[in-house]
């Protein structure tokens, strides 16, 4: 008999009450399944690389010691949640048993192999032990088990891409399929941070919904990135600079679009203080989409206001349908992309 | 002979350089306008309420400690921007000279009496005398001088609705405009926090949008606003509780809904951590208006993907067309709201 479960996995948080489990301190993680949850041969873990560092850091680069930290971290809170950055990472397994409150629910069966798309931060886990520290890709397989909610998200891994691959290009999958959403043909459309592992993505799928007709603008900080995205043809206008400076870039995308300014502007910076750019590059009406985990909310509404900019303003949703199978078909449709994230993210 | 400026204002920013007067530390606040710029006669400044309390605390609550400190503040700034907050606030004033440069670009005449929307924290003033402090409304009269930039956005006060009432109702003008924008007819549309100053008014736009085959659901905290709420007739649906637990609103809002949610649910709480009753109160494929600035990026963004849901969420720009003459037309059409509005906040 198989006890009754939420949804949202409720029914594990064990301290504090009321909260989901991605804010709670310690959930059960108990590999008993209930009747909507999924069972997980864990393989890999990937861990965020926010989290990662920190740990690395705390272990003075002993790979003995990170073991010890990452078993500790699942001994106390039940998950995989880095108690100083807060975030946890993604996860490779094997599907090893599917609750029966599931069945024709999902379309996963005993066997597959999936990646995890929810928060390590949030999932049941138990360590049995650690096998390998890839350290220079954040990448630690683990003899382990894993519990998916029912509203748990997951990408099945594909046959024809390397699972290191996958996971990298997973980690970022929301950006590329927000900008489908967003961009219409003939749009101009400008990425900051474009030259980044989801800067790339967005700038290949903006470039072909914009089309023939429309604009896509890639601003870079490092030449080195630049000349990256110059080379593959990602963008029609290319710009170098530091997306901090508001007025440098409001100047040269005005520049660059005959003072027209852009329908969609896409934030994938991985730096603070970008707001006032991202909205002074865009036209009344237009859109802004903040991918950065470094967007700060009051200064994006105090300061579309300060400048009287009617515009709308995207909260970057980690998740939106079909975002992972868009992500890992970039990766069978363009080679040129492929190569590149295979020698830097693989 | 005038200089020219930039619409944004930049050429007023003394330091750090590149960056607009908001963030500035010091803007300059010579009354010798700019070919772009309109020279304000200042009557009242409306400090924001975080930074009015604040400077009362530090005052002690002493009238002549805080015209001290207000002085203080503009005469290190050149503009009212609280050091502690950031923030700064509107204000009422009547118009003293139009740079030529705006001549055919400005419906504004020298003489009209406007309120700045634009903050304070960013807008050149000089205060010659303070002359009242209101400290229950947190409005200031003082005798004085302020610039507006070319792209700073203002209302003209409308002569049938009283000074303070218009401030009130001025200072919360985003959300019940965006609320127009975004509700469709037959919706189903909660809001949390609407029993408050911003939520009353989205309530009744949503109401109106909505239409007899639309869902109006008000979440307030206090019975008391929620009697308010029934009182005027303004949701179909009220509900008390904390807007912090998002099990608890979830659950409440299936059952209201027959289990469909929401189709918008807009955020107008106050107190921080209500990101997951939004996101978890709204239908798949649903928006999340978050108006409250309380809202955290972050806690949004991974929040939403933590449980997997595609909703559209969306930062709450403070400015957006015809959003000062929606908010005055509320207090002319609906008796009961004005009367609400000028016993508590005018
Ligand atoms: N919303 C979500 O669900 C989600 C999921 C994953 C990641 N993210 C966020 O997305 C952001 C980007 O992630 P990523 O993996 O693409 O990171 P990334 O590969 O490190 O890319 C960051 C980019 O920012 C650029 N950059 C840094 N400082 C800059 C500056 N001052 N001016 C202009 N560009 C600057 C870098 O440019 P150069 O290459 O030229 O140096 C780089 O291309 C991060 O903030 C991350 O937290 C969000
Ligand atoms: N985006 C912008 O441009 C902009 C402009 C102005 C203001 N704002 C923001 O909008 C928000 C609301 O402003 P306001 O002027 O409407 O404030 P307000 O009048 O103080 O209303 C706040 C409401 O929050 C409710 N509340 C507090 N704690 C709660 C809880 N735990 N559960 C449920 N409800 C709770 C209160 O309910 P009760 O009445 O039942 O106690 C109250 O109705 C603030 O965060 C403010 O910063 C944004």
């Amino acid at each position: 008999m198989f006890k009754k479960g939420n949804p949202y996995g409720t029914h594990r948080v064990i301290e504090p009450k009321g909260v989901l489990p991605q804010p709670a301190l310690k959930v059960d993680n108990t590999m008993e399944i209930y009747d909507n949850e999924i069972l997980i041969n864990v393989q890999t873990l990937n861990v965020d690389s926010a989290s990662f560092t920190q740990i690395n850091d705390q272990a003075g680069g002993d790979v003995e010691k990170i073991k010890e930290i990452m078993k500790g971290i699942v001994a106390e809170r039940g998950k995989h949640q880095n108690p100083v950055t807060g975030s946890g990472g993604m996860l490779i397994g094997t599907i090893e048993q599917i609750g029966p409150a599931l069945e024709g629910k999902t379309d996963l069966k005993v066997g597959d192999k999936i990646a995890t798309l929810v928060s390590l931060s949030l999932t049941p886990l138990v360590i049995e032990e650690i096998l390998t520290v890839r350290k220079d890709i954040d990448q630690v397989d683990i003899k382990g088990k894993a519990i998916l909610f029912e509203s748990g998200i997951y990408a099945k891994l594909p046959s024809d891409i390397p699972e290191n691959l996958a996971l990298s290009v997973l980690d970022v999958a929301g950006a590329p399929a927000q900008t489908i959403k967003l961009v219409k043909e003939g749009d101009t459309v400008l990425v900051l941070g474009g030259g980044g592992k989801s800067g790339l993505l967005c700038l290949y799928e903006a470039k072909k919904k914009a089309g023939p007709t429309g604009k896509v603008i890639c601003w870079a900080h490092r030449e080195a990135s630049l000349a990256t995205v110059k080379e593959l043809g990602l963008a029609d206008v290319c710009i170098a600079g530091d997306a901090t400076n508001a007025i440098e870039v409001y100047e040269k995308v005005m520049e660059a679009t005959d003072g027209k300014l852009c329908d969609l502007v896409i934030s994938c910076v991985s730096r603070p203080n970008c707001e006032m750019s991202a909205i002074l590059a865009t036209k009344d009406e237009g859109t802004v989409y903040f991918f950065s985990m470094a967007t700060s909310f009051t200064k994006a509404a105090l300061g579309a206001e300060g400048v009287g900019k009617d515009v709308n303003m995207i909260i970057g949703n980690g998740y939106t349908k079909g975002h992972a199978d868009t992500s890992i078909q970039i990766m069978r449709e363009s080679k040129e992309l492929r190569d590149l994230y295979t020698r830097l993210y693989a």
